[in-house]
């Protein structure tokens, strides 16, 4: 088995539930044993290793003064989600690096690996959480006092797994250091090739593409609130139910979202109180929509508050957003250069520690691996060693090819 | 203010919450409270109290050999319920004997005062705990291995309540010496009443009702397995999203309903594993179906399933039940005494401890009083104080002139 088949087996049994799936949330016992293995894998590579104020974990090659590039993604889950969402990106720079001190190359430029920390918000609730701080696009004092379905404050999380949460904040001397950021990951969805009918890189025939952006994105939340009532005794005439106002969003959002061309996703419902006997008093949801465009998902919203009669509370917002053409065009040199094929282009719908760098003025640019089912975000996550194998020979070129210090181009 | 609406008043701060309504489910804190609450007023009145192997609480004013008269209710409520499902029956039962002690009159007939345990299965899901135990309904074993919403089985919540869980079981002399039992409740919706076309006492003008029996009543599980995915990046037409089929469900069941002049409730669900960033991979619904007949609850049934293309799953059945003729002649003569005018006759939408007693060989009866909104099971129960008077009035008639033991006309 190839270097990276070997190292992504190391990860296999970390956080894997019964379903096959990943548990692997953020300051849990299974993110502490990937940021143990990230540790470990680092050192094995003879790499410095380093973790920031807001918990991310760094690697670093070289370590000059001057910028560098940074490759990486991150190590946490959704709940039950797949094994590749993350890793992949981490695993992969690890496997890049070690093949190019095999072939005894150094890169002109510093490297380092990246393991953002909390990048699924799949705990507390807002995603990216690591980057966001680092760049200063989230307030310490709002993260520290996020809160998880049990009610545990996100300080008192990290707190348990050791760290320091008084450190949280931005760190824009590290943010500077950062020339160039490059992220590998697992292909989510089959989303439109740019300038071709394909969907996907399956369709398209290709092992590796660029992704050139990310699609906007909002999250609402919908309370519908009702009278609670008894189940056996009040007339289907004077009843007013919550969840059957519930299921009216829910259905509303599906062809909202279809009549615009976009997403919309409602994957967290509560009702309360939740008696078997009993009219609930409140449904609430959460709504994720997406899109090509933020016109299209403001009119997804508006159709299911029309159509619902709701009045959905939005709780974030994330404008859509271009990845660095110097960096996309460079990863598409190196898939060039590796496969003699030239990488589709395709946006993301999925939001990236990548893009929040983007946004903070750091040149980001990410390499999607193809993914046969397009599934993400649950067991079924795949994709094949052979084309992962060319993921990571393309990462190496990247690294070993990077101009030293001070000479990206635009 | 009078002797029962004091006794109410002790009753309101136990297990209060901030919604003003009631959480005094079975072997909590607020059901503890409830319990010594009872083992004080039948203190107070000179009563021989009992705890039984079930942990139903008696409080027996004449204790000789043969049969007796029983009234009483249950203390626990559903999560958020009102103040009177349960504790109105218990009330009215010592103000009714407090108003014979006083006015020197002593029953022909031994009578007690019951609390049954557990009568709403809002912490462990089986409703009528205490009776169905006691008649020999409910398998010990079962009971004792079920679980709470947090993992907590029912022997060790009873344990810790200071109960012994290994005396659960059958109690059939118990059972053999109740001639007959009364339940005072307040009224549940507004059904019709029977031989006219009112619905509810308030419609009928009447501050008291005779139950004459229970509809059927049903409860079935439905899960709706999907394909966990990505939210950002699964096309809509690629979904197999189940809180879209959840949804489809809760509408259909709706509509169900209505066209066979039956309830349904959706009143719990839970969607897994309930990411705001990824479409669900189940989502699980408790269906509650009643009616005037078993017929028009089964095509309730299965026109969900022909609708939503799932297949329910029976958690439980409830054949519809008959109050004893010789009891609600009983009830309806006591009250043509009390207030001079004939009580309106009505079913019962839910199911109460005089059910399981009747369906165990017992003469059981229901009198009900009048609640103006209909709404229990929630906050808003309520019922006047003038009408809950003439209901202990119509108890302590029915006291004093129950036969004595053995006597019972058929």
């Amino acid at each position: 088995m190839s270097r990276i088949g070997r190292l992504l087996e190391t990860l296999a049994p970390i956080g894997r539930n019964e379903q096959g799936g990943y548990d692997r949330l953020a300051w849990t016992d299974a993110d502490a044993g990937m940021r143990r293995w990230f540790l470990a894998e680092a050192a094995s590579l003879g790499l410095e290793t380093e973790v920031d104020r807001n918990g991310n974990l760094w690697a670093h090659w070289r370590r000059q003064p001057g910028g560098g590039l940074v490759v990486g993604s991150h190590l946490d889950s959704v709940p039950n989600g797949g094994a590749l969402d993350g890793p992949l990106g981490v695993a992969s720079a690890f496997a890049a690096i070690r093949s190019l001190k095999e072939a005894g190359e150094t890169p002109a430029s510093n490297v380092a690996v990246v393991a953002f920390v909390d990048e699924e918000g799949g705990r507390f609730g807002i995603a990216c959480l690591g980057s966001r701080l680092m760049t200063g696009a989230l307030d310490p004092d709002r993260a520290r006092a996020l809160t998880d379905r049990e009610g545990v404050r996100l300080d008192d999380a990290m707190r348990a797994a050791g760290l320091d949460p008084d450190g949280l904040g931005p760190d824009p001397v590290r943010v500077a250091s950062i020339t160039a950021a490059v992220e590998l990951h697992v292909e989510q969805g089959h989303l439109p090739i740019d300038g071709s009918d394909a969907a996907g890189l399956t369709a398209a025939d290709a092992p590796l593409g660029v992704l050139t952006g990310i699609w906007p994105h909002g999250r609402w939340r919908i309370d519908v609130v009702g009278q609670a009532d008894h189940a056996g005794t009040t007339p289907m005439a004077d009843r007013d139910d919550p969840v059957v106002g519930a299921a009216a969003v829910v259905l509303a959002a599906r062809e909202a979202a279809i009549l615009e061309g976009a997403l919309a996703t409602v994957g967290r419902v509560e009702v309360e109180p939740g008696a078997v006997n009993a009219i609930a008093a409140r449904a609430s949801l959460w709504l994720d929509v997406r899109g090509a465009d933020e016109g299209r998902i403001r009119r997804v919203v508006d159709r299911i508050a029309a159509a619902a009669g709701v009045d959905p509370v939005q709780e974030s917002w994330t404008a859509s957003m271009r990845f660095a053409r110097s960096e996309t065009r460079r990863i598409a040199a190196a898939v060039r250069e590796v496969t003699g094929s030239e990488a589709p282009a395709l946006p993301s719908g999925a939001g990236h520690d990548a893009g929040v760098l983007q946004a903070a003025g750091v040149a980001a640019a990410m390499l999607a691996v193809r993914n046969p089912t397009g599934v993400s975000h649950a067991p079924g996550e795949s994709a094949d060693l052979a084309d992962i194998e060319v993921g990571v020979a393309v990462l190496a070129r990247l690294l070993a090819g990077f101009p030293a210090s001070g000479t990206a181009t635009a």
